[in-house]
């Protein structure tokens, strides 16, 4: 039997996703689907609209067979290393083939990544100039540009998959009418970008997204809180406010005095201005809008060096949920597989191995008012 | 010309605080009446219910002729050493008399206060065990029972002159009417709690505070975001939930492992708890409410031992406000002023001196929005 991993954040999970799925399946029927799905924080730095458990909900009945959360510390990581954390933990769950959305399904991914395992880089904001040095570089050993996101994305699990000895088939899948930064919902198509379902979400104009939802997706997202940075803001301000320069410099990706720039232009805004404010006074040519938003969460969760490194050294496979298909096979890798897998945030873990997530949960509660971690168990859909 | 002192939080300033001020007046026509006034956080540990501007521009238009902040490091301490450090700063500023209301006006403070001086205590919560030992030990050295919250405030006063030299004559006023506890206001009268006030407030019954409040309280009050512990407990309950037990351990006052019972509490809290049920859950006869209440303005703002202890050794003055009289008597005393006289938060003292009531300030307009001390400089009533 054959089985198939995503990398996804589903952030709403929409009918582009769905699409994702319904190809998956039309090619390997009984395939058991596995999603390693960012939780309520996301590699762009910024918060999951919807928390993990309503997303795994969406995805799992979306008949995705097993679902699990990657660990934030992987999540707040320039494209490379957030592929590089995904791909270790597909491989232990015994992923054969990794299905991907793509500009160009075409590309010989393996073969660009064999070329350019040497060049490392930030997909999100290619049109900054580290991003667009990188850029540069990819072109220079391809003799072709790569400058779309789901491409230069696949890309990055490209490049981790020959580094972890190559252990997937890749799969990618031509993305079909919405880019992935397209702001607006396309009329009269069914599909939409996850970006623009946001938009639509955060004006609360939720009727809207109707179409471009699946009915499952519809009927929790009209019940749930729609979260974005703004509501964050105060917190992250206050964190900045009240901590010292040599506090904010012992967190995780602080260097070269980044700490200074961080509180002092905090310190210099109007009290009504806004999360955005403060990055566009914090940006410059070195430190772009989306390692700004990262480095935005790691302040937030305050994420030290430390942690980092242990998550590295011990990854873990947090479950949050599977259907029949997907217990019948975490029974048979389980046993073979090299990280603990985490059914129920307890004592020991929420101070140990799971503690950034840990505490990312209970910050995220603070605004959505629900539980993330302890008292939860994996949605079963069976 | 006589220098009256007053120590106050006009929390709101109402009637019963115009009262004081015209029976000072009828006495002294002519004296030069100085204020020293808790900032944004009060010495029973909580917020204020509107900035320490608005508080001031109160007291002034009542014909106060000078209005200083209290350092935030003075105010979470319990009465004896509220009582001292506001002390030592109206006796800088030449008070020569200090006024202050009592449940019983014809105490021989000054005398109790001889008997009593090496009793230490905390007033604000007297049927607390702590407190009921403190007032058990007042009253054998004493005779008889002192335990009513201004005739306490009024000892702690007369310990702290004691302390100093006795630079004050103590000017004890009968309060009229309002207990400092009652939480109804009084129909028919004039004069309510500032308790009974805020409870108004926070109902949004603005209107009916209006009998209560001399006219420019009550157009400040119907213009603001009315204040209490509820807007901050997002940031507590962030603060604490993001601290490692050592970062809490290492606060202000924070001993005996209560840093365990402050985070235990709150994670074990439900997601819609609120500050009294926190407070509640980590309460015990050692600890109070009101030195919990304090302990959580202290981690709020992460008050270190090492500033309460540069503020008690270097005290300074924060001028608020003055009027045409208060200008020329600071003019007057101000090269025999030990303190240094503060009238504007620069790049220096905010990371000085000021440290704690800069935080302190930045943290409290993250909520009401208003600069409370950058780009501000003292009212003047001329």
């Amino acid at each position: 039997m054959t089985v198939i991993g995503i990398i996804a954040e589903y952030n709403p999970f929409h009918n582009g996703h769905l699409y994702q799925i319904k190809q998956v399946r039309a090619q390997f029927s009984d395939a058991t689907i596995i999603v390693a799905m960012s939780g309520n924080f996301l590699e762009r730095g910024e918060p999951a609209c919807v928390d993990k458990w309503t997303r795994a909900k969406q995805a799992l009945s979306a008949s995705v067979d097993l679902i699990v959360e990657l660990p934030l510390v992987f999540c707040v990581q320039p494209a490379d290393r957030f592929a590089l954390g995904a791909i270790k933990i597909l491989k232990e769950l015994g992923v054969q083939k990794l299905f991907f959305g793509a500009e160009h399904a075409t590309y010989n991914f393996d073969l660009m990544a064999k070329k350019t395992l040497d060049v490392h880089g930030d997909f999100a904001k290619y049109n900054e100039s580290f991003a667009a040095a990188y850029q540069r570089a990819v072109r220079e050993k391809l003799g072709y540009s790569v400058d779309q996101p789901n491409d230069l994305l696949g890309l990055a699990y490209a490049k981790a998959n020959r580094k972890l000895g190559s252990p997937f088939q890749l799969m990618p899948i031509q993305r079909v009418v919405a880019g992935h930064h397209d702001l607006f919902l396309k009329e009269k198509k069914h599909i939409a970008s996850a970006s623009a379902i946001r938009k639509q979400l955060e004006m609360q104009s939720k009727k809207e997204i109707k179409k471009y939802v699946p009915v499952v997706t519809y009927a929790t997202l009209a019940n749930e809180r729609i979260i974005s940075w703004k509501n964050f803001w105060p917190l992250l301000q206050y964190q900045i406010k009240t901590s010292s320069l040599k506090k904010i410099g012992q967190l995780y990706d602080v260097s070269e005095g980044l700490e200074y720039r961080v509180k002092q232009q905090m310190e210099r805004l109007p009290e009504n201005a806004k999360f955005d404010d403060w990055i566009k006074a914090v940006k410059s040519k070195r430190y772009t809008y989306t390692r700004l938003s990262r480095l935005a969460v790691i302040i937030l969760i305050q994420v030290t060096p430390e942690e980092v490194k242990q998550v590295d050294e011990h990854p873990y496979i947090r479950l949050l949920g599977f259907s029949g298909k997907g217990r019948l096979h975490l029974n048979k890798i389980k046993k073979n597989c090299s990280y603990p897998i985490i059914t129920k945030v307890d004592k020991n873990n929420k101070e140990g191995l799971m503690r950034v997530d840990y505490r990312a949960g209970t910050v995220y509660s603070l605004i959505n008012g629900m539980t993330q971690d302890l008292r939860q168990v994996p949605l079963r859909f069976e």
